[in-house]
């Protein structure tokens, strides 16, 4: 499964770019004084959960998808996804005229197994507790002979991912600001991996680290080990985005080589997050997507006097989670 | 009280947006492709909600009280506000090293009384119900020998509110794009007014509409009437950041001459928008500030091949209602 071509280039990540212009949105980075206040230096935020279908997958899905033959686009693509992959697929697929099948959990969060359904996907779902997730994809492969999209195990995705740190650089150039550090909402580590070609080349003294959830550090504990270390569980974060079994073998060939090293926050700290955003920020942020801006307020990195840019990688959040999260903090 | 002073010039507002660089944000101008589909043109939402205090009222406040001289500081800044200038002049008083007393009605958002008092200002209710706005805030005045500080019959408060027009405008002149018309959230009419004078000016192609929630259309029906027509009640919508009883006399004076008209929108439509900002824009915004966004999807005006601009005024809303409303569509 894992494509061990060469990592992409910044050229690529440039290229990938120009794809993805006409169709994604170059979504702002958004700075608050109250925040920076809190934490005593200056956070830069960029507002993945601003872009197409409510992440940053939107943009490794296009910039996979555009690239595939017209033979392989009638064959149709099949990916595998909790849903933010799922939507980002169901929007490429369609600009790109091809027939998207998703395989979902079957705790996946309903407004993720809405809007890619509405995004015309067809869904299939498995069972998270009993069956293997890769399984069940290569079955509904199998069965459709489609073209089988990873989530980051592909040059082309991490090159799509990476286009977010790009358009964060090109920001901090108007102004000459240089980031002490760069944060990054980890799971698989496309985004990750991505957004580390990018800043080690033009940002060189930002520190970057991958943010997970306590407990699905894996690429935390596959840091400190020195190789791919797996997480104990599959479920039982609020951090559904985030839920990977193990780092990607492609994406940790990158990402052990480029990381200053991994963050990670409690569910209750990212419930902190969360609510903070929409009290102050009046952001929608998704668990998943607020664990960068958790390890800020919850003091996992020192910001005081620093420039420190972060992924708010998505805001595909139920509202009955959200009413949860805003109505009891 | 009014300030039959000549109105800001788009100079006065140009000086505005030097003063309050150091400290307002440069709020990002959003699109979504997704909204763009749904109404069948281009959108341009400017996001006051992600302002410094979480509503553009901060800037029209800055530019007045950072003009105060030094005596005049030194006597205290009295307001009166249900919340979303509350906090702007709380905020820029502190900034200005002034002292502020506001007078909020009783059922103000607590989220807005709360983030007042948060920035340093002493708070006076009155009872909205019993008392008079004005009234209440002339004895705060008399009492205290305070400065006061208009929501928006001063030229300083009109020009400060214009900056947030005049960001939309530069942003425009990057990409070459018209506006074909110009969407503000209407009250008493400030932002209205100074976004009203940038527009006429540098945008002259576009038609300039004021909203309000119906039954507080005090504007839109002193435009037809042809002079000021107070509203029959000053409570009994959501939207109550709106919620004023007659266009002011100094921005009235301006809108009449530049304003193309004046839509309306119910609670349910504006419900609507909060609810689809949440959804598809992952975006916070209080009903006061969605009621742009509500006439677009309600088609109160026809946005079909059109590029519309509109300001997204305030985010400030209770966690109650914004679980109510998310979770009730």
């Amino acid at each position: 499964m894992p494509d061990l071509s060469p990592p992409p280039t910044l050229d690529d990540i440039k290229a990938a770019a120009m794809r993805i212009a006409p169709f994604a949105h170059r979504t702002p980075l958004v700075e608050s004084k109250m925040l920076n206040e809190r934490v005593g230096g200056r956070l830069l935020l960029k507002c993945e959960n601003l872009q197409c279908t409510g992440s940053f997958k939107f943009r490794g899905a296009y910039n996979r998808i555009s690239q595939l033959s017209s033979e392989e686009l009638a064959r149709g693509i099949v990916a595998s996804s909790s849903g933010n992959h799922a939507q980002g697929v169901a929007a490429a697929a369609g600009l790109c005229g091809a027939k998207a099948t998703i395989v979902m959990p079957h705790d996946a969060p309903a407004i993720k197994v809405d809007n890619t359904r509405a995004l015309g996907a067809d869904i299939v779902v498995y069972n998270r507790d009993t069956d293997n997730r890769d399984e069940a994809a290569a079955r509904v492969v199998d069965e459709l002979g489609g073209v089988f999209v990873h989530p980051y195990e592909h040059p082309h995705i991490i090159a799509g991912q990476g286009t977010s740190a790009l358009e964060v650089v090109q920001e901090l150039q108007k102004t000459g600001d240089n980031l002490d550090a760069y944060l990054v909402c980890c799971s698989g580590g496309g985004l990750t991996a991505g957004s580390a070609i990018v800043m080690s080349e033009l940002m060189p003294g930002a520190d970057i680290y991958g943010v997970e959830p306590v407990d699905f550090d894996d690429t935390g504990r596959s840091l400190v080990a020195g190789k791919r270390m797996s997480n104990p569980a599959t479920t039982g974060s609020i951090c559904d985005a985030l839920l990977v079994e193990i780092p990607g073998e492609f994406t940790y060939s990158i990402n052990s080589r480029l990381l200053k090293g991994a963050l990670s926050v409690s569910d209750d700290e990212v419930r902190e997050a969360v609510a903070y955003a929409f009290r102050t920020l009046k952001l929608v942020v998704e668990p998943g997507g607020a664990v960068t801006l958790a390890a800020c307020l919850a003091g996992k990195i020192d910001c005081k006097d620093k420039i420190i840019g972060m992924t708010l990688s998505g805001g595909n959040i139920d509202p009955a989670l959200f009413s949860d999260i805003i109505s009891t903090r």
